[in-house]
């Protein structure tokens, strides 16, 4: 479920009224009657909880999912496994969007400071940690020891720091655990609202962003970076990553340990990196993607597809390093060529 | 004219003294008695007004222009509509910068702010909105209802919001008109001062920014996003508009209804995009183009041509996908043959 | 050595303590009792500092220093000048980085404001200049006269600002050295620490940084952009420069007078460009790069090499752009051949 420092769940309804506010189908009239709680990704997903599958990449989480319910296409319903009870929907993201909704019709709340009380009575704050002036911290967050934190950064309700950190001024923290030893630059943004909504007739419908965004120990964010939380599952980065400034880090994406990530590298969603990954400035990484451990990519790639481990990649769309010189070169003879032409 | 809740206009001021304030000629001697109240855009200019050419891509909108003067290159002067009075010039933005700026001497001012009035007695704050700790609201602003306001947030002076927005901390906004049910993450700044000037000897001179930037219902601005304001023009951001992360928006920008633009997506200045258009992460527009209603860009893609609607684009520069994907297959092609000569 | 208006050196220590505490070996035993009293770029040097020799690009000027004392590579001792004393070591990155947190234990140490004297009473603020609601000036921070700071604006101890400066909201200002006439946007990030860390074991050692950032008369800074201080060496905005919004310019960047640099442009560290060069949006600049007076870069290119005087570069990798329109004619006649195949 999601954390409850941070969402709190309404319901439990039928599965008879997820459909009737959605709008989607039953799989079948039994189904109706069956009690959701929450709901969940489909990988983490338990027998009070549903799901949605929209990208068939995820088919084979599906397969095997033991969440109670889900909404799914109507072609994908033979795959549901068995004991699974089905919303049938052409839009399983957009009924996914009114489902989460009223399961958490509050998820988009900004945070609600008390000038009268900028550290929230139930905060707590470790020893010699120091703040700012103008620092604000939500109720129930807790910071550790030796912290110092910047004049005007705002820590939202519940958000978790750990001991030796140093965050600058004007930083915007919600929805977020950060561990030790995390340095945070001027005007980083963790743990908004990534990046999610649903097409509904001519406009978009919000989907609620129910995760965290998770930091790791000896983590650097540099300067106006903006790191989202997850939409279900979390936003990580890992121990020791080191990210540049005005880097965009979108839902779901994961960071494994150590990985360098220069200025203003840009992540869609839910791409997930191995340990010690190295990108250069300006690269962009598509969605959903794998990239392998000890992976590089040069600078100003973009990133369409999946990359293996330790191998080196550039261009757009990026290719193995040699392939793309072996391009850059043929790219060059070519125009010698008409050059001659001409 | 420019919006009074955000900019006093000086003046009237005669053609004459303007041209001696410029440096510009004057198109001829009787021109020189004609009085001028306002700049203006040449498309929005009335008879009182003065405007500029100085893009050969507005030539058709100077020749049809309904302004009672125009500041021309002596080459352009012939295509001028009857009537009109002419500043001659070699170099008519500069030369605009200097009588914009005749007129509008403080149209950079910084708002200054009341430590101890944070909401200015002559605003007005909507039923049912919540103003975080450290807001500041400027001189005859206006908030709607039910609105939330984060902590530290700045509205300038007469920046018009709806009702049911919500602003997260930390956001910066001036010269603005904003709809109903619009969301803006922390750390956006929108209305500031537009890349604009002239070269004037060995520096440049600023050119006054005198448009607003307005923004739709139902709108998502995200985090450390910027959207300048016009320069003269508006900067728009139509209704249900998504905008990610780190994405910039120059000056007249113009974006139709429920247009996506993915994470650091970046405008140059006065594009114009049709409703439904969808840019991927990454993606550039130069400036002056006009993208089609319902066109898709493939991320990180560079957009220097205009896109007719319902087209996919993809690449550096972009073409059709179909192209692009061609292309990228005859280069791979390309270095497999030299490949296997080497 | 390091401005001491924003940092303190500790020490002396002689090269043994040095290379005790580094983990690097003498050059020679003799070289153990020299006493080295700072840190600083082998360009600039003395008897008294020591220096470091990481990238080769950079050995002739190891081969010329002054610097009492160097940190190596084995390999290259052979080419120091006379009487430098060295350190040898196979990571000099990484044990110069030991070195100067030895000397700069605290460099990265946040300022501390102090709410009840929001300027400090080491401040001094010229005549007529005015600071918005909640604006912080540390100690010893100087403002020149007829200058306007936004609300909630940072300024850090040491930091110096000229005359009739505008500074809107939100800006974070640190070891910063501020010209006439600078205007900064809302939410820029000036003087914070660069992307400086060498690898250590699992993890990565930061490197403090420990120069400034220096921004010239009649400077434009962006909304949301980020100037990183130097690393030992400044990092510099030469007077007159134009820069966009949501820009990173890493350490020790050097921009001439008059740069204009569009939306987005990112550098990496050390790049040197002449007067007035220009940079279309997104364009990336790799690190260690001379780009020559008057050359002018299309937008989203990519700059891998140096550029010379005067010319006009496109395409990633940037090409002179007679050779990248050639490119593009080349690569579309590639594709219309295979579409006749087709």
């Amino acid at each position: 479920m999601a954390d409850p420092r941070f969402f709190s769940v309404h319901g439990p309804f039928t599965l008879a009224e997820l459909a009737k506010l959605s709008g989607a189908g039953l799989g079948s009239p039994a189904d109706g009657s069956a009690v959701v709680r929450d709901v969940a990704p489909l990988e983490s997903a338990g027998a009070a909880d549903i799901g949605f599958l929209d990208n068939r990449l995820y088919a084979d989480v599906f397969a095997v999912s033991k969440a109670g319910a889900c909404i799914v296409e109507p072609r994908m319903a033979a795959k549901a496994p068995r004991g699974m009870a089905l919303l049938l929907s052409k839009s399983p993201y957009r009924d996914y969007a009114r489902v989460a909704a009223a399961f958490y019709p509050d998820s988009d709340a900004a945070d609600v400071f008390d000038a009268s009380a900028p550290v929230h009575p139930s905060a707590r704050i470790g020893k010699d940690t120091v703040l700012g002036p103008g620092v604000l911290v939500g109720a129930k967050a807790e910071i550790g020891r030796g912290c110092r934190i910047g004049a005007y950064t705002v820590i939202g309700a519940g958000v978790v720091i750990g001991d030796d950190c140093v965050i600058s001024s004007h930083v915007s923290l919600s929805h977020a655990l950060i561990g030790n030893k995390v340095t945070i630059e001027a005007g980083a943004r963790i743990g908004q609202e990534g990046f999610g909504f649903a097409p509904d007739g001519e406009g978009y419908l919000k989907v609620p962003q129910l995760g965290r965004t998770i930091i790791g120990d000896d983590v650097l964010i540099g300067a106006n970076t903006t790191v989202d939380r997850g939409s279900g599952p979390d936003t990580v980065i890992g121990p020791g990553c080191m990210i540049d400034n005005l880097v965009h880090i979108g839902h779901n994406v994961e960071l494994g340990r150590g990985c360098i990530m220069a200025g203003q590298v840009g992540f869609a969603g839910s791409t997930k990196l191995g340990e010690y990954v190295m990108a250069g400035g300006q690269v962009g990484f598509a969605g959903h993607l794998r990239i392998g451990r000890g992976a590089r990519i040069a600078a100003k790639s973009g990133v369409m597809r999946d990359i293996p481990d330790g191998a080196t990649y550039a261009g757009f769309p990026a290719l193995p390093v040699r392939d793309w010189h072996r391009q850059t070169v043929a790219l060059t003879r070519l125009v010698k060529g008409k050059r001659r032409d001409g």
